[in-house]
């Protein structure tokens, strides 16, 4: 953050920035103890340990990953535009590979137990996702990493870019719940009103996305946590507002 | 919408609100058909039939008239601040009675058939979000219904409450999605993946779900959207911003 942001609100920051950090690492652990210690493990073999790497690669990609390549505008907001948009491309190529592996994962799995595809809210919310994931990426590099677009189409789509990368961080949390839920009642159904470890270790999982989604968006949405305006960058970027909008310039 | 709102943006608005009523009242219809139709209506003996209630009365609560609450000032930009107030926390005490009677009749069904309580992701993500809009409803009464606090005060949780009043439309989405998923699989899990119509309709119910929340999410945050400042409003009431924080004010 720049000298001009006063020093509780830098402090603040710094420390939401830390808790998100922590959630986000804790999610990611708790999803790997779980399909590890309690699911048998992970391998890439069509069972249900090639199933495993589902969640594991979901709850890294698209959750974690996926919030941490919006949060680089915030923390790196002094950096060069170019530097950090570079960044959270090369952050959202990896969220999408990671999230690819996951999706071969169940319909390896699938396909070697003739389990069917695609019947699910689940499947149905995570698919969603992923494709709306796939085509913002595509989007993002088209307009504003190799931008081909003319600068008011660019300027038209940007506030429409940031909204839709906030809603997919929450189709993505959304849908790993849902995946939470079928996994436990799949797994577990006779156990899991008894409380048992890996009951409540899955239910902890899931307050935990919430928790990582509801500090992600705060930082994101917070306007004193925005990118101050650069005249020089503004003039030669795609920030500016249409004559039809007021207000300051949005900034991803 | 005053005059000063160039025509297209005006136009959009009124479909996409248009659009978020229809699909809000879609997402209620269809629950009432699934629990009507498929699960055996509707009573209040603490059988089946009262569980059935939970979901008609969530959906209605906490997701269309929460919604539908906070779109009251979008839609009503012009009005005088007072009356948009009063009728934003009259829609949420209705969201809040429905909500409460849904909880009731799920408690009520689980005594009666001595199914334990609260051990379900569902139920602690449907928890977690009835207690905090329950103090959020609080909170919003104290601060600016019947203002108690200091106006610096007001001002500093402004924000807050209006984020929080996302986060819990969010939330409630969320674990209704939660809910869907597991009332399926509890009641239909051996034809589920046989693409049944019981199936089918209950993941069109939380796709609508999902659209709703997406379109009431763009309305509340767009920009252009907002209630324009008006300075006789703004030197009465609490919407000022603190001389850390730059801006326009932050009108929920």
């Amino acid at each position: 953050m720049d000298d001009s942001v006063p020093r509780p609100i830098r402090s603040t920051f710094a420390w939401l920035v830390g808790a998100s950090q922590i959630l986000g690492l804790a999610s990611v652990v708790l999803t790997g103890v779980w399909m590890g210690h309690y699911r048998g493990g992970f391998a890439w073999d069509g069972s249900a340990r090639e199933f495993n790497l589902h969640p594991l690669c979901m709850v890294l990609g698209l959750v974690f990953l996926h919030g941490d390549a919006i949060l680089v505008y915030r923390v790196f907001r002094n950096e060069s535009k170019k530097n950090v948009k570079l960044l959270h491309s090369i952050i959202h190529l990896l969220a999408l590979i990671m999230s690819i592996i996951g999706f071969v994962a169940v319909f390896d799995f699938h396909r070697e137990a003739k389990i069917p595809d695609m019947y699910s809210l689940h499947s149905w919310c995570g698919m969603a996702t992923l494709v709306l994931f796939c085509i913002q990426w595509v989007m993002g590099l088209l307009f504003f990493l190799f931008p081909v677009a003319s600068s008011w189409l660019r300027a038209l789509y940007l506030p429409i870019h940031v909204f839709c990368g906030l809603l997919l961080l929450v189709m993505a949390i959304g849908s790993s719940l849902l995946g939470i839920t079928e996994k436990l009642l799949f797994s577990i159904a006779p156990t899991y009103s008894l409380f048992t470890p890996e009951g409540i270790l899955a239910n902890t999982l899931g307050i935990l996305l919430v928790c990582f989604g509801t500090l992600l968006g705060y930082l994101i949405t917070r306007e004193e946590y925005r990118r101050p305006p650069n005249p020089e960058e503004e003039s030669l970027s795609v920030h500016f507002k249409t004559l039809t909008e007021g207000g300051s310039p949005t900034t991803p």
